[in-house]
């Protein structure tokens, strides 16, 4: 038997993953999945609910995130790797859900409010947009997750989540479902390589896992510093110093950034010594995940059979906390 | 290949089914089976989407609306009797189509709008609820379903679905939904023996098909007449009388109901003979269901078995159109 913490992660296949989610999450799951049961899903029905009129995107991408995934180095072996949709059980489970969740509740979720507001819904505001806290509790209950590697501004979903849990199983003669704690990332998010807080396709400040060797060059190049550092031998700031950022994101020897950042706050480090340091660790970091990358996106047939090996694993372990709801409501199943 | 057109129709197993439902829709229902490929869903997440906290009410009466359909005449060889929560394409098409419809759209929907009011939600009003317009558009269109037996009480639903249809098909390469029309019931809304408008279990107004000959003579008797008609020899009304409304509904001689209410409104027709008229029609009528429902009832397992038969039947035809939409948004399927 299995007696290893179960850990569900996932994104939505909305496009080719980048440097903030390696970041933020890819790397954080490649060292998780040794000791956790962790799965990912690949969460294409919640990526339709702001793409409900463009389902081809969607689509497009998922062998992209999955391409990602197996660069970045997670084993598919050691994580079970599954597609929202391939899952009945997790709508079934959405459906449940919503007769014990308000209108109310879900509009008072402090992320979907912000996000709402963010995509500029106002009311043209999808139902499925609406309801996917709801939904969101529903994939986190079906795999019995108790942790769920979240940023700071998704805690609202886990308490959502836990409210789910507790009027649910108040419902069962015993509890089914069970409750889960947010894993915040120690390290906070990547901005994009222009200095904004947002890193993202659509503003194109992101490096991808694909991003070649002269990509990667020139957006270290154009990246954002201290504006007042004009000279080498001026003093400069490191807070909001996009280069610095990243150096502590991504240079293993800790110790020579902090005296960098010293040397650089008294004056006597340049920006381009700073950007030529964090080139190479970024190409180094990059080059091996590209080069796989590109072998496995040349076969989209066999990353979407290891999508369905995986699916076919994680039906059945959510048929299976399905089938228990069903029953303790005493909904017949045949 | 089955040419006949298909029909959907269906109960919330919220309480055993009454003369109204016999009225409104059981007995339609034999009369369309032979010439349509009818479908019954018994609804029972709906039944859910107001009994969240209640589950066991709907556990309970799914059985009993199973031997009121059988005993109503409805023959699991013509008709397909199945279970909403066993079709697992109905949840996963509702989460498709919750992100094409607006949430400001179904607040608008009418037929929500009202049931909102009527059951006094407010603030409190699950989540469910508001979604289930679209919910029953899934049920509709998974069956392909061209007609739907409704109220014109129902008709924004069927409105409502039928938009879903077109934008659904709008996003797919060739169209998969069908559209479908409204089948507005003859006979108008059966009123409670109190002459209530609304005939309801909560109310006690209504005669169920196991009401015993003493619970419909004692019915019959305290039924809403004209209370200004005080002789056998005053003129009477009609209009509003239970008894002539129940007459029109369930008597089969339709010359002798006129021929009477010409006498009754000119005068020299008591209420007693009315009565006594009505009644023997209506003991006619539920005796032999009475009989037959007390057979069925008490195999409980039989029930649920035809049930899962139909709901197998069910689940290949549901299955078959999420196929279809899903292949049709590019949706992988494995």
């Amino acid at each position: 038997m299995n007696t290893k913490t179960t850990i569900l992660t996932g994104d939505r296949p909305t496009g080719p993953l980048h440097l903030g989610h390696y970041v933020g999450s890819l790397r954080q799951r490649v060292a998780l999945q040794q000791d956790y049961q962790q799965f990912v899903l690949v969460a294409d029905l919640q990526g339709l609910t702001d793409n409900g009129s463009n389902p081809q995107k969607i689509r497009d991408n998922i062998p992209e995130v999955l391409a990602d995934y197996l660069a970045a180095g997670i084993d598919p072996d050691l994580t079970t790797i599954c597609l929202q949709s391939a899952l009945p059980a997790l709508a079934e489970l959405t459906m449940l859900y919503m007769n014990i969740v308000t209108v109310a509740r879900v509009e008072r979720n402090p992320t979907v409010k912000n996000e709402i507001a963010q995509k500029g819904f106002a009311r043209s505001l999808p139902a499925g947009f609406l309801v996917y806290p709801i939904s969101q509790a529903a994939d986190i209950t079906a795999f019995k997750a108790e942790v769920v590697p979240v940023g700071d501004d998704q805690l609202p979903m886990i308490e959502q989540t836990n409210e789910i849990v507790h009027k649910m199983n108040s419902l069962l003669p015993a509890p089914v479902l069970r409750h889960c704690k947010a894993m915040l990332s120690d390290t906070s998010r990547l901005p994009g390589v222009d200095g904004n807080a947002k890193m993202s396709k659509s503003l194109g400040n992101t490096l991808h896992l694909s991003a070649s060797e002269e990509t990667i060059h020139r957006a270290v190049s154009a990246m954002y510093t201290d504006p007042n550092h004009l000279k080498v031998s001026d003093p400069g700031q490191v807070e909001g110093n996009v280069v610095f950022t990243y150096l502590d994101a991504f240079h293993a020897d800790k110790a020579k950034v902090a005296a960098m950042k010293a040397q650089y706050q008294q004056g006597g480090l340049g920006d381009r010594a700073c950007k030529n340091e964090l080139e190479v660790c970024l190409q180094e970091l990059i080059a091996p995940m590209r080069e796989r990358r590109a072998t496995y996106i040349q076969d989209k047939s066999q990353l979407m059979a290891m999508l369905k090996n995986g699916s076919e694993r994680a039906h059945e372990i959510t048929q299976a906390t399905l089938k228990e709801v069903k029953q303790g409501l005493g909904v017949p199943v045949f």
